[in-house]
Parts: structure tokens; sequence; C-alpha cells
């Protein structure tokens, strides 16, 4: 069986910075991934989005778009490590390339470089009605273009946002301290439901 | 396609106090519940983790403990309501009842009215390895019973506590204000798993 | 003796939305009064800001602009509660009637209308160095409002942001219950100082 | 003007643990230091907490107990770095050497060791009516040490408890990027006041 939230060190890394497992956990079960969705996974970083919403979507696809080799080759190494075949790996920096794909369900943005906008505008034209797109922002930059777009864009989407903060508690020998991760925004967009 | 985290309004809820959707698919999610999975949701108050649990183990079943017949009309409501046939009802407040049930696979605490300790004592002769227990506690007090147990029985689970703090984003105007949910801790436990 | 941090319960308040002890504590902190600053308090609100910058600066004034008439006769009622005469209020919404008033040496900004903009164009040229601007913000639009402007002048002005989120502890028969307070950002601008 | 809030980068640190300024901020502003105050501050780590209660308190005195070595040479360096003589520094763990001091004002607790209850058995003898406590922990059980005290004491004190967690907008190129602190409980105890 294998159950949503794979964990943080079951991942190869390498130096390239992951979302935590919670926001992870949160973020798939707001973007309502079904078993033969089409998944573009945006700035896929280590993969662990893509390797997730594979697993979500057995008899689906998953396209992961990377700028950067050294993530590219650890997406590589975790579909492997996952013995997922349904991972297309692209190493592009998004919107370039996204044109001709296949029209996704479900668009998970993690990274965005500089191109929110230009992104989401594609997005848009290729998402079908009651497709979901779901942004992590750890940058109140990232939630603000994602937020102003779905603002100005309001007879096509409707969006929720919130705000995660989690903490885990590490063992010290008798005690149990509170550690911070980073808060993350997540944005959750449907297209044309009302 | 029955997606792991329902809308909290979705639920028929009364003035019972309800988990939020958030803390629900992060407690869930943690809890390892497979198609055949036995679950135990203690303090089942409106029901929301049984009717989610029910969903996630469609050929299992749900034991859902509460005290308070309010609370179990509810639950009741919100099972006919989700069409779920696989969720079993009892009004008592646990561990009273617990001996005569199925073994359990996963066991979800909510509300440990003040028998946090007996409850886990009795859980713990029934959970099988492997088994999962994963507590929600919004008091610092039900949080510590909890820890300090698996800390007691450390040769028996092995824990991981999270506390997570969720605010949403509501829109007023052309504002996004954020409002503050309560922050909740999350127990894993696992048996005999190291 | 006058500590900072008065509590939440001896303002007069009414409905009108007050910032909350702890938020106000960092917020003043931060905003470096001395015994005879002049400050200003936009959207002054209950006027707790007030009451407490009033305190710190005893041979100082704060003029408290507010455009809402209930809140000006509590930021009043609060001001003779507290047995404080060196603050003027003013009955405007800011950037109005600003130009006039005296110099600032600290400008405390809890509510800009939609103003942000105008207000911090007129405080720039108000402001002498050294002087410090602190803006609590509950919208993130808010919040990117003066993020943008320090950005745009950051020969100008030096920031630094925080998000706070504060729970209490509530007591519930036997148990302490975390009750979260809603997050607010505090930006703390500095004027020249590099 | 010595504002209450020094910076973190202001003090010598070593390798030390040191509590956040915005943390700092709040312990002290509950904790009702007059100029004339006799402080201790137990568990004093790097001082900073020290240092800050021996500018509220000018005409009063700050007792700083650390069992540290390594620590002590940070109190003293960071003393003299900001020219306060009022701290009297013990390279003590308490409660040893607590008795022959003189009555304190107020009693800030950064580390207990796992003395907290003879700790505060101690204080509890030497405080004054409306003295006041105040408990930092990053602890859970730590936390819990304390809020059960109260709760035996209830007839001697009274007690407030807040969780704060604060995040900091790290600046990354045009992007701001909110890095968290680690949540910190903060327990403000004072005795005999009803």
């Amino acid at each position: 069986m294998d159950f949503l939230g794979i964990e943080d060190d079951e991942f190869l890394r390498g130096k390239v910075p992951m979302t935590k497992q919670e926001i992870r956990i949160l973020a798939l079960a707001k973007a309502h991934i079904s078993p033969d969705s089409t998944v573009y996974d945006i700035g896929a970083g280590t993969g662990s989005f893509s390797i997730e919403a594979a697993r979500l979507a057995p008899r689906g696809r998953v396209f992961a778009l990377e700028k950067n080799k050294e993530a590219v080759a650890l997406i590589r190494a975790n579909a492997e490590k996952f013995k997922l075949s349904n991972i297309e790996i692209l190493l592009r920096e998004a919107p370039e390339g996204m044109a001709d794909l296949p029209n996704p369900d479900v668009v998970l943005i993690g990274g965005s470089g500089r191109h929110m906008e230009e992104i989401l505008d594609l997005v848009t034209e290729k998402l079908p009605e009651g497709g979901r797109i779901v942004v992590t922002a750890i940058t109140v930059q990232s939630l603000m273009q994602c937020i102003s777009y779905m603002r100005v864009h309001k007879d096509i989407y409707q969006y929720d946002a919130i705000q995660v903060q989690v903490s885990r508690l590490e063992k010290v020998g008798p005690y149990d301290m509170a550690k911070a991760l980073n808060p993350i925004f997540i944005v959750t967009c449907t297209k044309g439901v009302f």
C-alpha cells in the first residue's frame, strides 16, 4: 500500500531544497489527483511532489519541469527508487515547453522562477473546467503573484489560500523540543466551479 | 473519486466542535489506513475522522466511540450523508466497550476524556505490530499524557510529534486577511517498528 | 510605574477591532520611542497604540489619526482613562491633514485605508534620518504595499519584517487549551541608517 | 536612550544558544521590571535577558545564575560590552546558592536544568506579593512542569501562558522568504494577586 506522505528522509535530496512532508500531504490532498490524472509539477526540485503525484495517479502521467540539472538527476533517481514509470522529466524552465504537453488535470507549482504570470496564463488555456492549480509559496511575492492573478481572473477561478506552520518535537534526552519548519502558503485554485 | 480532505462545511456539525480539514488530512495521512483496515475513532465528535477513515477503508471497518448523545446523532447523520455503511457507532466513553471490539490496525484519538492512559493500555493489548495510533491534541495536558506514555513504553512504541498551526486567508474586499485556526498537536505512534 | 504592555481588557474597545497586547509590545519595542518623541498613530482604532506610545513619550506628543467617529470617541475615552494629555486626536483619514502636523520621530501604521503609498510618501518627506516607521499588517496586501515601497526606496530606508503568531493557553478545567490569535506582520523601517 | 529589544547580533554569543529578540521583548515586558527591581535570571545562558533586565533596572540588581563556565564568560563579556555594573554573575546551578541572595521582585527562568520544582519552591519563599516569575520554555516538559506547579499552588499564584512563533522575512533577491524561529512558551506567574 502506497500511502500519501512519504517520509522526507526516504527521498534522495542532495543539496536541493525540499518541501517538507506535511506540506506535501496538504498540497496533494487539496490537488484532487485522480488515478488517471495528468499532472504538471512545475519547479519540481527533488521531485518529491512528482513522486507522490505519480503514486496517486498510477494510470495517469506526471510531467516534472525543472530547470536545474542537478535537480533533474535527483528526480530521475527518486523515480527509480520508488519504481515509478509514469513520470516524464523535462529539463526546462516553465513556461517553456509547456505548450506541447498534453493538457493537465492538476498543476502543482512549487517554483515559478519569475514567470508566475506567464505560467498561469498558459495553464489557464490548457486546464479543463474543474481542474486545479495548487501553488506552494515560501515567499510573500510568489503568494501575491498567485493571489493577484486569481483576483484578476475571478470569473475563471476561485481560490482558497492558507498558511501552514509546522513544528516538529525533537527528542533531546527527556525533553521534546519544538523545532519550527518554515511557514508555507498553499493556494488552491479551481477553474470554473462556482 | 473520494479524495482525502472533505471540506469542513460538508459535514453536519451542530454545535459539536470539529477538527479542521487540514488537521484531519495530516492526521489521516500519518495514520496509514489501508483499504481493509479496522479503525477505532475515539472521541469521534461529529464523526469527521470516522467518515474520512471509512472512505480510506472501504473494505474495512470504523468503530466510532463517542460519549455524547448529540454527537452520536451527528455521526449517524454524517455517515448517511456520505453513504457509508462501514461505520459502527458506539455511544460509550472509551475505554468502556473497547475490549469486545475486533482488534484495530489504526487508532485515532481525538478526545480521551480523562482516560488517556487506560485507553492507551487497552490499545496496546489489541494493536498488532506495525499498527498506528494517531492522537490529535488541543491541550498541552493531552499531549503530555500521550508523550509520557510513549516514553515509558519506548520498548513498544516509537512516536513522532508535531504541532500544526494553519491560518486561512479570508477575502475581505480587495484584501486577504489571515485568520488563525488553533494550533493542534499530532502524535503518531507506531508499535514495534524500530 | 507604567509598563509597556497594557492588558487588552484594560482598554475600552466597543466593537472596534484591537491589536492584541503581544503585538503592541513588539511593535512598540521596535519603534524606538524616546521620552520626547513625536509619534503619529495612523489608523489608531481604539487608541491602544496611542496610549502606550503616549506613556513611552511623556514629554513628547502623539497624534492619533482615525477616520471612524466611534473609534475617535474610544481613543478619547481611553486617553482619559489612562490620564494622558499628550495625545492629540484627529478625525481624519490619513494622509489627509498630516502635512500640517509637526514632523514625527516615529510613525505607527495600523490601518492605511487604501492609501499606504501616499501615506508613506508624505511620511518620507517629514521623517528625519534615523526615524522609524512601524507597520502592523493583518492582510498580505498591506504587507506587500509596505515592502514594495521599501524595496523601491531602498536608498532611503532599510526594513525588517517579521510575522508573529501568538496562541494563548486558555484554562478549561484541568486543561490548558491553545487558542490562536491571528498572525500579524510587523515591518520596521528605518530612515537612512545603513 | 536604551530601548527594550537589543538586536540579537549585538550580543556576544559563542556557541551558547540564545533566546531571540522578539521573545526577550515579550518576556521582559510581561515581567514588569521596575527601575529599582531585584531580578534573578536563572539559566542565564549568554546573559541576553540579564543585560536587558539590568537596563530596565538601573537602580536595581540582576543576579545571573548559570552553571556553564563558557556561558558565564559570555555574560561577563556582554555586561562589559553594554557597560552594566548592576549584574552579579554566579557560576551555579540553581537552586544552589539562591537561598543567600536578596529577595527578588522578578524571577526570569530560561533554563531550569531538571530542577524546576525545587527552583519554584525556593522562589515561592522569597518572592513578595505582586512579584512575578516569567518562564520561557522551548520544551513541552518544562512548560508542563511550570504549569503543573502553578495549578497545584493556585492559591498562591495566578498564571498566564502563551506560545509565540515568530518568522523573519529574509531578503533573497527580489523575494522576502519567511524563515521560522522555534516557537517558545512564555508563562507569566504573579504571586498573590487575584
